[in-house]
């Protein structure tokens, strides 16, 4: 489209490539060992390899995908589904190549339930004949299918669902109804138009008697014409804030019957001899498997949040604005944006953030799975089999699992909303230009937000972990001795109480660890005063809670960055100086926490007002300035590809303008229509030349 | 799409219809009066007899917003732009008129900046005779324009602009040029497709000198058909986060010539027989627009928020989600999740929060227009007459102009912030439905944010507030007697720096006032410190300038809410009763802003610990219990037409389930694609049948 003029056109200097050169030459930070340190050599390898198969398919070019719309979205996006399941066939990929090839394309695709959700529900609640009808068929992608638990009234509380399947003693089938629109099932990935069979839950009616909601394997589409069944009706819900090339779907069911085979039944049934129901063998099944669920959304949030982190810093040392207010008057070039501390004030806490919870995710798996290994005596099955873990896998002594569920749900809501909002500060750290589609972080800020959703509201979530440490409060107030970190947390303030604390946060690392524990007690016992003396409601307590839960899993994230720091593996694969810049990056994430929250350190007598001042205006200031210089190579370590980023902003190359230049005047359709401008023509486009345009892409 | 017997479905109950009710039944909130009250009458039937007109435009049908891709929104967007542009002639609109069609309308449309900058700047910058060249055919939308400041590589900082405007002394014309890839014009509102001509600013360089960035008359396409000029690179710059209705657009100007008149020469110009360049009248010129432009955003912060918390109030009321845990076995019924103090904590305080900032922007305005008055003799002339202000009546004395441009700046930032990050909170406090595009909240988020960057980046304008009252602090220090709001508050603070203060936050709403005053001032003479006695670096001390900034801005916001209720016109229109409603939600506001911001006023010690501990647990939470039952009468007197929420959540009705499924069901083109889903297969589509459904809307 632009003439040759414009092609010889360079950005004013100096270049972007010099000034991301500039940053990686002033810092020397092992950025390969660092990243090795991440994630493991084998696992760079594998994203290497997998990389370039997807890179050389033209269905996963990306090029129009900002300015595609949702029909054409949806489109591409199913074209994609079909060619990666062909080459996980053909190169036989195990299930963790595919997850990762699918973390490579980063978008939501229309398979997506198909391969997590309704396989594993399959597997682990289907009994050996049920694998032989559903399993296999749909392992082989005959049957292509989803799980329709939400309903349009109904979210969070399962028990409130209001599909029926009762039971038929006469036929032995079960009719599967929807009594009213609320009933419709609502967000169901993969249905919308995908689909062709589905796990509905719906509450077991047996004889007029409820005995709560099960699932039931229903076909929604005919196998051939994909129309439809009679009394089914289905449909795609419409567009989304984000996640718009996935098709979450709709379902209603009008009276609709199913062979009583279509109970998957390993835990529970319907006896069809006696027409009676057989309980399930435990209660406790679903809430493993949420834990596992929840642990990987810790273990994801970091590189979530390093994406944007990325984009932003890169760009931060590329962009550059204004002069220093101090600086001399021979000083004539602008600055970049990253000199400026109001800039590194809210991007590197950040990217400390980014490894803060990397940490966190790698020592909520590893406490995971070493309860799976006591629990199983079956050492590390769940981590290397690549597929999801089993229901027997998923079945630790309640005790430890308990704190588990709670260390979950707490840090689940901590790290998603952390990664969430973090985006967006630093979509907006890039000023206009991060409003751009091209910066590429708005498009994944609203395709990751439902996580803040999904699996647990986040606020919803901490009432959990707030009912924990009562109880757990109680229990050591009772003299009870079972000892875990809560426990050990608790006693350590309650004996400490009436002398008081006297960390040293500013000096030392463990007083920071340990401040952040007194915190975290101190609003527990609190909270158990106004519950258990005070008598206040439960609802009269849900902001209470919601703190209590967020200043206990900071306190975990810190302990987890602070042992991280202590294993022997980073020092030595790291050296001493790259340690050193973690712990300051430890330092920075705790010290900017501490600061924010300052008002209920403070009160709870953890620090003085002195040190809470002396944090922000000089420890934080200070590490701010030391790190900076570091910045682009950490983020270097996390190790993107430019295709995964899909960033203008955010190239690795720092050919910023270049790239926005040549999407906006090459690769936007809308610059093939000339319009006809004035308001009384009732022509509005004079030329379309799209198609032409389309066709040289 | 859906068959008989789905239409027979209705939600089960409690219906939506019947919680709202409900609701505004057990409030005495005079709804109409406060409605008056906030608009006046005039405003309120002006409103209503535009919503007749618009509504029965087929053009303007909403129903296919948020399925539309950008290309088909845009030229959706055209249309009705160019309707509007008709029934403004043909009803003789006023622009107060055509302005509130437009906020009806609510999407930013192609001729945006045509209506506003381009048409100003002709008319403030040009000369009579410029006005005859070039302001009666943009007021006759011949020429369509937009407005050319910002580039792909400068911001902000508008002394950085590359673009130059040689002049050229032999034939007494102005050659435009862009150097570098960087000098392209970005962000451009109304260039991208649809300008004809544009106002560039641009260096002026006059014998090898630079004057500085000027503003130029450029045609830039044919007016025949409207291709780009020779030597023109012109077009949209792509898709964005929002705002896609608008085609904002780039230009590169590769050495074109324009004559002398073409340079907007009010108050600067280049003397043809001279070749010498003509100085400007005045330099606050364009400091007094910006003014009046950031006043506009604040005054109109408030509404833009209400429209969220009249979604999230109005659909919390409706959604009910498990028992209070308390409750007892016989209560059956699901909660509704408005009564949950977790969801109260996040959407009451933002309620208040849009009566505080819409109270404020009536004082900031107020304050405007007074010191214009001052200056001017020339009572209310800006309010009255319909049409953006002239030089003359921007042009206050430069005292008052300081103080007013700081307030404008800071109360701009904090204003827009609030409002952005507000609506956000709003869309997530409706849970999964939030999510939709169906719930009208993030499309309306998506199309704000920008506002948080543009007039002035909100962290950037945070520097001009600290400026002043660093400046204003140390005139104080000298006993220089000069006496405005900020001099008054700082000479308190002095005089009783040593004794302490002692206000009653929880008691009287004056000491409330007190308070932030004296938190400010504190903050104010920190930050001298550190600048003037302890000589630190300017952006060493960018962080403390934000939170300065912000303290005073809040200080502002909540003194001008307080103002608010002393009125006499409040008691006499609203009554005694709703008067006290509204003393409630100041005291919300303020106090659980006061609770945020604690660490702050607890080390300025402008109150304690234990207020502050008091503040949270007793008062506002038992503001949020009093105002509860009153808040879907209170988001019903910010009286929003459906048409203008569009949003199934938001709905008057409370018809919220049934909309949502209509939405999806009926209205949704990508149901009208049938999909082939098997991974071996090669066709996507089976069946296409989106042009019947379309033709069938």
């Amino acid at each position: 489209m632009a003439p040759p003029w414009v092609k010889k056109l360079t950005p004013s200097g100096p270049q972007g490539s010099e000034l991301l050169e500039q940053e990686r030459a002033q810092s020397n930070v092992p950025v390969k060992k660092l990243s090795e340190f991440l994630f493991s050599k084998q696992v760079l390898e594998r994203q290497g390899r997998l990389l370039d198969i997807l890179k050389a398919e033209k269905v996963f070019n990306k090029s129009q995908n900002y300015f595609d719309g949702r029909e054409a979205r949806f489109q591409t996006a199913l074209a994609r589904a079909k060619r990666m399941r062909q080459l996980a066939v053909q190169h036989r990929w195990s299930q963790d190549e595919y997850m990762m090839a699918s973390e490579l394309i980063s978008e939501p695709g229309p398979y997506g339930l198909h391969a997590s959700m309704f396989l594993i529900t399959l597997r682990d609640q289907g009994t050996p004949e049920q694998h032989e009808l559903f399993l296999k068929k749909a392992e082989n992608y005959e049957f292509i299918g989803c799980y329709a638990q939400t309903e349009l009234g109904h979210g969070s509380n399962v028990r409130g669902l209001e599909t029926t399947a009762t039971w038929n003693a006469d036929d032995k089938t079960f009719t599967l109804h929807s009594p009213h629109l609320t009933a419709s099932k609502w967000w169901i990935g993969s249905m919308g138009r995908t689909a062709n069979h589905a796990v509905v839950m719906a509450q077991l009616m047996i004889d007029g008697k409820s005995y709560g909601p099960h699932p039931f394997v229903v076909q929604i589409r005919d196998m051939k014409t994909h129309e439809p069944l009679e009394n089914i009706h289905v449909g795609d819900i419409g567009p989304k804030f984000g996640y718009n090339t996935m098709d979450n779907g709709f379902l209603l069911l009008n009276h609709v019957k199913v062979p009583h085979a279509h109970m998957l039944a390993k835990f529970s049934s319907v006896d069809p001899k006696t027409n009676k129901y057989v309980k399930p063998a435990s209660a406790s099944l679903v809430y493993g498997t949420l834990t596992w669920v929840r642990s990987t959304i810790v273990l994801q949030s970091g590189g979530v949040l390093a994406r944007g982190v990325t984009i932003a810093i890169r760009y931060a040392a590329i962009r550059r604005q204004f002069q220093d207010r101090d600086a001399k008057e021979s000083d004539v070039g602008e600055n970049q944006v990253l000199n400026y501390t109001m800039v590194q004030v809210r991007l590197l806490p950040l990217l400390a953030a980014t490894f803060a919870l990397h940490f966190t995710g790698r020592g909520m798996m590893a406490l995971y799975q070493e309860n799976q290994r006591k629990m199983a005596g079956d050492v590390g099955k769940v981590a290397h089999t690549g597929r999801g873990p089993s229901p027997e896998e998923l079945f630790p002594s309640t005790d430890l699992l308990a704190d588990l569920h709670s260390t979950s749900c707490g840090l689940k809501a901590l790290a998603s909303t952390t990664a969430a909002e973090g985006l967006e500060v630093c979509r907006r750290a890039c000023g206009g230009h991060g409003y751009s589609s091209f910066s590429g972080i708005g498009s994944w800020y609203a395709d990751y937000l439902p996580t803040t959703t999904w699996e647990g509201d986040n606020y919803m979530l901490t009432q959990q972990v707030a009912r924990y440490l009562l109880k757990s409060a109680r229990s050591v107030l009772k003299g009870n001795l079972s000892e875990n970190d809560t426990t050990r947390i608790l006693r350590t303030f309650l004996s400490r109480r009436d002398i008081g604390a006297a960390f040293d946060v500013l000096g030392r690392d463990e007083d920071i660890v340990a401040a952040f524990a007194w915190r975290a007690s101190f609003l527990t016992f609190e909270a158990l005063k106004h519950r258990d003396e005070e008598k206040n409601s439960w609802n009269s307590l849900l902001v209470d809670f919601w703190r209590l839960s967020t200043a206990h899993s900071q306190y975990l994230i810190v302990k987890n960055f602070h042992e991280a720091l202590q294993s022997e593996s980073m020092q030595s694969e790291l050296g001493a100086e790259t340690t050193t810049l973690m712990h300051k990056l430890f330092r920075l994430f705790a010290l900017h926490t501490l600061e924010r929250e300052a008002s209920e350190f403070f009160s709870s007598g953890a620090v003085t007002v002195r040190q809470i001042q002396l944090a922000r205006t000089k420890a934080v200031m200070k590490l701010l300035e030391e790190i900076r210089p570091h910045s682009v190579s950490l983020v270097d370590a996390w190790h993107f590809p430019d295709w995964v980023l899909d960033s203008s902003l955010g190239r690795h190359d720092g050919k910023v303008y270049e790239d926005l230049f040549e999407r906006a005047s090459e690769l936007n359709p809308l610059n093939a229509l000339t319009i006809d401008p004035y308001p009384n023509s009732e022509v509005l486009i004079k030329k379309d030349e799209r198609e032409k345009f389309r066709s040289k892409l």
